[in-house]
């Protein structure tokens, strides 16, 4: 076999990785479905026109060939017969609503949990292959703020359920598209998506640089550009903060009802999740990152002391997440790199899984001929939801218990006149009846715990 | 938006139908688990030289591109720098065992479920990206003959835990490479492989079509291919058919010792299934398929009443599975075709979802101002577990009842100084309080049941 070497960007873990990716998985998967969010998978591929329909992300794309396509299929080159893996969820998703809207409820919310592909250059080091978990509420011609309040805090729900195994707290940050837009132009900046631009430079080239960009390419006079940084300076977590923006916005002339009706919208959601996730949900008016495409709030996350990681969790609000000329579908959704985010609590140790198997029970074998009696122990622990493995081998026990204690199970099982089961962590060892005995519960399954 | 229409070959579920996969995939999941199987994901992709080191499949492939792919990377064209989406789970468990085999502890029992993709013309009609569900134990240098007997036995467990839900029972049919290849070389004919293939056209052209072949092919006598056939006609579900097998070897003059091998690994296998699952593993020695490349068991699957659908469940035994030049490492598996079983279900109206929505409780809205006391109720709910939603607007109660009654959501709860829910089924309300009240066990969560 000739290549067995890593693909860089295309992550895999170790079954004791996959047991801590796993548990995030499903702890994301309860927390959606317990706010009422169905699962839905799509299909990993769309047609190249609908992957390209923002330019934007053109670079990203694999395209697919089949590798013995005859010459009718190769004389198709028409984007729209060739197909591309997905790179998010949400175009997906937008062409699924379309494609069964006869056939949904709205407003329609759905949780996604898949893989996503970029077609990065291989000596970038980026991820090639990540999976992401989605949450999307999307309605047919309208959609209610209070979506823009909830779907956040689900967020922070899901998040936070993965304290107890060692997740840091996480922060969300959240601006809106409305109240950029109204306070640049009250002041009468007219490029709304070039100031944005600009001021999402800010942490990478310093204010001096920006407010000098601001005037070069948005015609922003100096004052214009120091309200702009001011206002990106703004940060809270409690209404202060919207009437300091408020306050600004009138000191420079700049209040209308635009910047009103983003600040009313701003201002809810900073005080439903003061009450219903304390100290999470932060307004930070220097988010401009998607303000561009979204239509509303918009989100990030950071992993408190691991800021450096970057947004682990985004998203935001669309006016039109998908249109078919008849309907349109407004959307909020947030989207968490469940990849990054597991390669980064790996990595960093912050938790461990307890065993890389399943099994709790390993049953030994006396003698290969009786080997029945050792299966029909495993099956009696089974049928009662334990996970049991018999021996491979009828070695010397010695052997059989160094092979549970290599892959971490707890009990060696000894059948028998009177079978008997072992905790070799403690040495101790009991009579015990297949029937009836069962571990303790921290026992029972692989747990995910912090690594400290 | 352009093309909305589905993709042939690419199957996507409405909610409902994706309640009924994901039911299936956790119940295969939790029966992998309790016995001793641990999770596995490995990337999408594969070298192309990997993908392609069995000829016959080369048809299958999609092949990557970069959309922006630049020069540099298309004079890269040489195979070992191509990247192909998988076809199946077995390439890349190969290949993840000899890049983690010093992490890895053996025998290694793992599961993989996950997409893979076959590169089939369009307009064949057959699917293109679908889910399977693999398990296999690899072992370094040597595995005993016992897991080709516990392997089968797992799969059928997997699939009987699916009996309940609607879930026709599963006959797995099993032959021996060894039975096969001794009893054709005890015969005199050398081109196994051939006879083999040939033996496989049995239900398509018939018995003298194949007796015809036989001789055209494979130099096959005429008393030589009727013993070839009447070895085809053996099944049986004891000890008869080992010794039916072994009457008509003796008949031929065709026994030896590589058949009385085959032999009693699968008279070991048919009486160790007949205790542990009974009716359910038949010797059929009909089987070819595989057998040209598996080196001892082999298993097809079928589901009584729809033997039509083909094996949705397949596998055997490999010398081997991977190796490295200083190792080899041979491994026994089988492939449950996810995608194929969950279509047929749903197409055959065998099962269906009590509801598409996760929702066990819809907490209506009396008006916006007093949303924040649904919402507290809601919240109330799913911290003791409980599916919970609320409703989108604070229309007329009967518009609340009658979305609850579109989703299936059973239960639709009204806030105030009583709270009350109410079946909507039975249309019974009573007071309840959010800490306490709970739903009956059934409409917990969404179950799957047969449809009849």
């Amino acid at each position: 076999m000739a290549r067995i070497a890593p693909l860089s960007g295309f992550p895999e873990w170790l079954p004791d990785g996959r047991v801590v990716e796993q548990h995030v998985l499903d702890t994301l998967r309860r927390t959606f479905e317990l706010h009422g969010f169905a699962g839905v998978e799509t299909r990993a591929v769309e047609p190249l026109d609908q992957l390209l329909r923002k330019g934007e992300t053109s670079k990203e794309v694999y395209v697919l060939r089949r590798l013995q396509a005859d010459d009718d299929d190769t004389a198709a080159v028409d984007r729209s017969a060739q197909l591309g893996l997905h790179f998010d969820l949400t175009v997906p998703f937008a062409r699924y609503v379309l494609e069964n809207a006869g056939k949904l409820a709205f407003p329609f919310k759905r949780y996604q949990i898949q893989k996503v592909w970029r077609g990065e250059r291989p000596q970038d080091g980026r991820f090639r292959e990540f999976a992401q978990a989605d949450i999307d509420v999307v309605g047919a011609g309208e959609l209610p703020y209070h979506f823009e309040v909830e779907l956040p805090l689900v967020m922070a729900a899901a998040l936070g359920a993965l304290a107890d195994v060692g997740l840091p707290p996480v922060r969300i940050l959240v601006n809106n598209r409305k109240v950029a837009e109204g306070f640049y132009r009250g002041l009468g900046l007219e490029d709304v998506d070039g100031v944005l631009r600009n001021i999402d430079k800010l942490d990478k080239i310093g204010p001096d640089a920006v407010a000098e960009l601001l005037g070069t390419e948005c015609g922003a006079t100096p004052e214009q550009a120091k309200a702009c940084l001011e206002l990106a300076g703004l940060s809270g977590s409690d209404a202060s903060v919207i009437d300091a923006v408020r306050a600004l916005a009138a000191a420079n002339g700049a209040s209308n009802e635009l910047l009103e009706t983003g600040l009313a919208e701003l201002g809810a959601l900073i005080e439903a999740a003061a009450e219903r996730a304390p100290g999470v949900v932060v307004a930070d008016l220097k988010i401009a990152r998607g303000l561009d495409y979204y239509t509303g709030s918009v989100y990030e996350t950071v992993l408190v002391g691991h800021e450096g990681l970057g947004s682990i969790c985004s998203g935001g609000r669309y006016d039109t997440l998908a249109s078919d000329g008849k309907n349109t579908y407004p959307g909020v959704g947030l989207s968490i790199g469940v990849s990054r985010l597991v390669s980064r609590l790996l990595s960093a140790g912050l938790v461990r899984a307890t065993r890389g198997v399943p099994t709790a029970v390993l049953v030994a074998v006396s003698t290969e001929a009786e080997r029945a009696a050792s299966d029909a122990v495993a099956a009696a622990l089974r049928a009662r939801g334990i996970p049991a493995d018999v021996a491979p081998k009828a070695a010397k026990f010695g052997k059989q218990i160094q092979f549970a204690d290599r892959r971490g199970i707890p009990f060696v099982w000894f059948p028998g006149e009177t079978h008997q089961v072992k905790d070799i962590r403690s040495g101790e060892q009991v009579d015990a009846d297949a029937s009836a005995w069962q571990p303790p519960a921290e026992d029972w399954w692989p747990r995910v715990v912090p690594a400290v």
